[in-house]
């Protein structure tokens, strides 16, 4: 199943069923789950910490370490899909809401080829 | 837009397309979207530090602060969709094939009820 | 050595030998250093995901996760350490100037048994 | 107070009297204050996000901009003491223990400028 076939809420709910069928739920406080989205982070930076940006880059190419890296990235969405879920977030319209802001503060003909001003 | 409505590869089209309008792929170096994650889930978490698990549940009553909440969690996603993309990762492959691991490493009959054995 | 018995500049010199005696300094660019505080703080982090914060204080007397928590500890301080020394922070200054803005900002009277008002 | 003057315990201390006189220890869970080093830990990375290596080490000479990162590291190091006298430990000897564990693990003819074999 790729992206371009499945729904967000495709996968808010399968997270949703694997927490359930092992009564998790109690365990999942979004305090917890927050913490979950940072340790998953940290350790998917992990691979980045010791080389380059340009090196980072090139990664993308390294099929073993895509492997371990996927996981990682994995992890932390399972996190953003369970907090999520738990606090009652539809995660389409928090990102597009989001991006209408980032829209205003970023105006992109100010903003072309430039992080700030 | 919400959730059901929305294809995964939706959102990471909507991101990438962002990132290049503004000419910042220059600045999306794995590297740095990986520190993005972290710094994003850490002000997520920021709102968790000084209550309680049950007190954060009860957040998802809480308008106000869930608007900031909202905010914070489309901020994590808007670097997840942009790592993704960035490095060829597929989101909803990349989940389903955790969701097998974590089946096995996590069977419902033995962890029904607890975190570990 | 215990803690009444060393100076801080006594540590921030036993890392700053360490590294120069890998010729590490290369890869200690701050940028890396402070990846590396945040990724040892996750795993720091990770001994208290699933417990409750009366459990987390509890830990004190479990000697056996003591001596992981301790490393992990010890694994940010050596970070803290490292990007003092290689940024030119003295510690004890940034703290106790640190401790006059916080004593401004949280004036004891008025916080006294609450971390907001 | 320079590091040269004053001992890691006189650090501790101060911390744990700041936390004292306004009755904080309640709130000083372990779990909440290994979340406090993450958090400021986080924004302190956040200086670095978009620069290179080079450029976080050139930093260093920028006056304005390490006001601001001299104050995230006091804060990371803020929950690193209240940490450490919350679970009753002692960071130098914590600290010396690792470099012990650290030098057998890193050999220093063998990683003289490489941090990995």
């Amino acid at each position: 199943m790729a992206d371009g076939e499945v729904t967000v809420k495709e996968l808010v709910d399968a997270m949703a069923a694997f927490v359930e069928e092992r009564d998790w739920q109690q365990f999942h406080a979004p305090k917890n789950l927050a913490m979950g989205i940072v340790i998953e982070a940290g350790e998917l930076m992990e691979h980045f910490q010791w080389i380059s940006e340009a090196e980072s880059g090139a990664l993308a190419d390294d099929a073993e370490q895509m492997g371990a890296i996927k996981e990682e990235v994995a992890d932390v969405l399972c996190y953003v899909l369970a907090i999520a879920e738990r606090m009652g977030i539809d995660l389409s319209d928090a990102f597009y809401e989001k991006m209408k802001r980032n829209e205003l503060k970023y105006p992109a003909e100010k903003y072309r080829g430039r992080y700030k001003l």
